[in-house]
């Protein structure tokens, strides 16, 4: 696959943006390979996912950004410049259950997922045999007498001495603290186990078996503050039946988290998701 | 099709049971034909539908049940006897959205759901030309100087003249009162625009649309007192994306709606339905 | 709603054709509100789909066309332009199944669907009530002494003096010459009950349930002269078993016929779709 | 979870069987926790799985057989008896991509599925490394001088030796011949990628885009002497769309195959299968 340029850009609507876009990348020598845009009526937003390529660019690829200034300005744009050949430095963190995290690596070492991953980062000590056998550093920071801002201080610590730029919470049980978040904002992909919104926080399988539902599913979202309540990135579902008890819930959603999770995952590191308010434009 | 006997059959489990009503039906020559059971070992309950042939039964139909006397007492079960030509008198309830009532009104004439519409009411009076289509009366029952209980009591009035067995929301706005959900209990079912437990209430799309999800779905549930909260029958998804206004998500959602109405209605018309808590067995 | 113009584009690939586009709407005074395009590396096509705004264009309506001709010319573009508020007469041909046609009337009368249906065409009597029901003329044109030329020809002759614009096959069970299909060509969306390719030609549910799948589908598809060899518009599926015998499978199927045909005529409805050999191009 | 035993049987239908097992599962002392029939009118044959107790039988586990022979003897049942805590030695063969392994070992390595896998076995070394994560041996068996026989008979060889009681073909691209079907026969599971019937043999991703489908498929099914014909076990869809090329395809299709295979395989192990022609029986 070629290297492409993605730009990402989003900001008030009005016309002449989307000739505006185009006109500068035939300008600059890019050929448009995929372009979609969306406009938000309601909001009056305009939002834009560009690719491109660059083997015949004029300008440095350090200096596209700079060359594009006059259009961000006139249009008051939000900008990000990506490469498609982006392989972030990834830190996975996840606590008793296996799956995830092991799907993640398997990824990771078929090259499933353009994933570097640096470490893997547990509250218990069940997975060093995984990550070994990935040949992925394992660190074991359990919380110490109930010490919890400790712990997540060594993680963070641990973080960003690695030079993670991704955040994958891989069925990490522990609630994250407004600061971490805040220092990791916009990097952190965390999957639950329902479909959000309904069955926030604790033991949702247990929840939906309560309920009655049947349709469990899977929610990947960018962390926030608030639990369970960041940007949804990506859901899907399965049927289930009255046989199932919440452990047969749990191995069914188990499937759904992995599949789900790889595909948030897939969007981040293709550049394809927008941030706004609390949703995402997810862009094909 | 011929013609069957279902028992629908509850009772806290213990050995024997199965052995029970299989020797009964084949003792008054009977043929299971279909027989589903369920355990639930956390309840300690056992669950059971059987169907079974009829023309050379050496009892009378209405002996049937007087027959298994025995080993409905043997083991403390509730049971329900029916046939599988049932076709109850039904009334339709909807407001303004028409897609819910024309799609039961059109499966009704078509032979595709075994319902004898006996009435069509809502608190709107644009249905009228849609009823009159299949021949169906037509009841405008409008809420006056905001007297919801006399709307109410005047709907009641008008399900019991016509001998209603089973009432169908779709797409009635109204919330219906303790007394009503009562008199009518385990015979209304109710359509919901949502995933339940997501999304109660009002205006599940524009709720979906603000909280981002990339799913959106319906939910078939017997209505109990509490708004929404009742047994779920059925329950289906579709996918949506940022592109989906709330509008459009509405649209979508019709789809959905139609579809698990219809087969939350057939399981209730096949017996195939037992309620347990705020739970549904549904064999399939 | 209002009303908005829709390009549809398609040309060989090159670079300057989305800068073009957006150039020439922005320069006669609209404003683009939805623009998606395709790229097809593998063929070097390019497709695009562009919706805008025309209460301020500065050419008439009539005129949008010519204008665009420089821009058509340079990229050797086909081009089709349509407004929003298309609602094209529409006959329906169905044989002895009723549920397709019953859904169409239906839609198009609560206006879900924006079709302006002029006749219902069957080669059996039993779709009289339905269409009157809906105030829709009904013709019965049986296949009479097994000559199915003078039937075609008498169907197309009543499709032409309604002035049809769109031919729906609601489950219509005649194969069409070559002529008639020539005729019609790009104007007939055709309903086939299964997952195309598996299963082409009679008894589609038979072959599933023969095969021993697991899943069912329908196919809604223009229709080509090769027998539900056409380009397929719009495919969805739902999960069977062992259990379903050939009528169930039939029944289940049914439901995803009609969902199936709905999303198909939406789509063409509002000229989303681009046909590029035997594949469709579906834009969002 | 509790060990407990499942007999599968399968006889012509007739009154009187399943009041004839339940009763005898209640005289050896068990007590029957899930029982699930099918009755095939068409074919006029019954099936049941029915699983029970065992802590408390009052014949060894070995006499169970014996015991029941009087019931097979008097509906001329084919019976298996097996048990739930059963772990086949089980045998991986992959060409070479990787996904589909990499997810059983990783699946067989955290317990959820019950696998013994005993060797990995593939006509490529790109996966030693993979195999040897998780500690499994693994043997490079190429094709030599186009020698196919020679090849197959040596991975025969090395099944046998190991003591293999299931093979897995995780994405094994070379044709078995009709002996080793036959050696193996109920003991091979494939997956393929699509969704069977349609698309048999190679590069189903490449069919599917050339005729333009709009969903695409994976299907796990017994390996026969005919070619992707043997009796399907499950199978799953995802939604695909014009923009998606055949590595895209192939992409999401990855997803798919292993969540397939991984049901198939579930389903295997638990014994809820029972063939029947070339159907399946799949028990809930």
């Amino acid at each position: 696959m070629s290297r492409h340029a993605v730009l990402l850009l989003s900001c008030r609507d009005r016309p002449g943006i989307v000739a505006a876009v185009a006109g500068f990348v035939t300008d600059i020598g890019g050929n448009i390979v995929e372009a979609e845009q969306h406009t938000d009526p309601q909001d009056g937003m305009f939002f834009q996912r560009v690719q491109f390529t660059v083997d015949h660019l004029q300008v440095d690829e350090d200096g596209v950004l700079e060359a594009f200034t006059p259009v961000a300005d006139r249009f008051g744009m939000e900008v990000q410049l990506r490469f498609t050949d982006w392989q972030p430095r990834t830190a996975v963190l996840a606590s008793k259950p296996p799956h995830c995290l092991a799907d993640v690596l398997a990824r990771a070492y078929t090259g499933e997922l353009a994933l570097d991953i640096g470490l893997v980062v547990s509250n218990h000590d069940d997975h060093a045999g995984l990550a070994d056998a990935f040949k992925v550093p394992f660190h074991f920071v359990p919380v110490v007498d109930g010490d919890r801002g400790a712990q997540e201080a060594e993680v963070d610590a641990l973080l960003r001495a690695d030079g993670a730029e991704l955040v994958v919470l891989a069925r990490y049980m522990l609630i994250l603290s407004p600061w971490f978040v805040d220092r990791w904002a916009g990097r952190i992909i965390n999957i639950h186990h329902s479909f959000l919104p309904a069955f926030v926080g604790a033991s949702p399988y247990r929840q939906a078996h309560d309920r009655g539902v049947k349709i469990i599913g899977a929610t990947a979202h960018y962390v926030t503050a608030g639990l369970d309540q960041g940007p949804i990135i990506e859901q899907d579902v399965t049927r289930v039946s009255h046989r199932d008890d919440v452990a047969t819930l749990a191995r069914r959603g188990r499937d759904l988290e992995v599949t789900v999770l790889g595909r948030a995952l897939r969007a981040h590191l293709e550049h394809r998701i927008l941030v706004w308010g609390n949703r995402t434009i997810v862009f094909g």
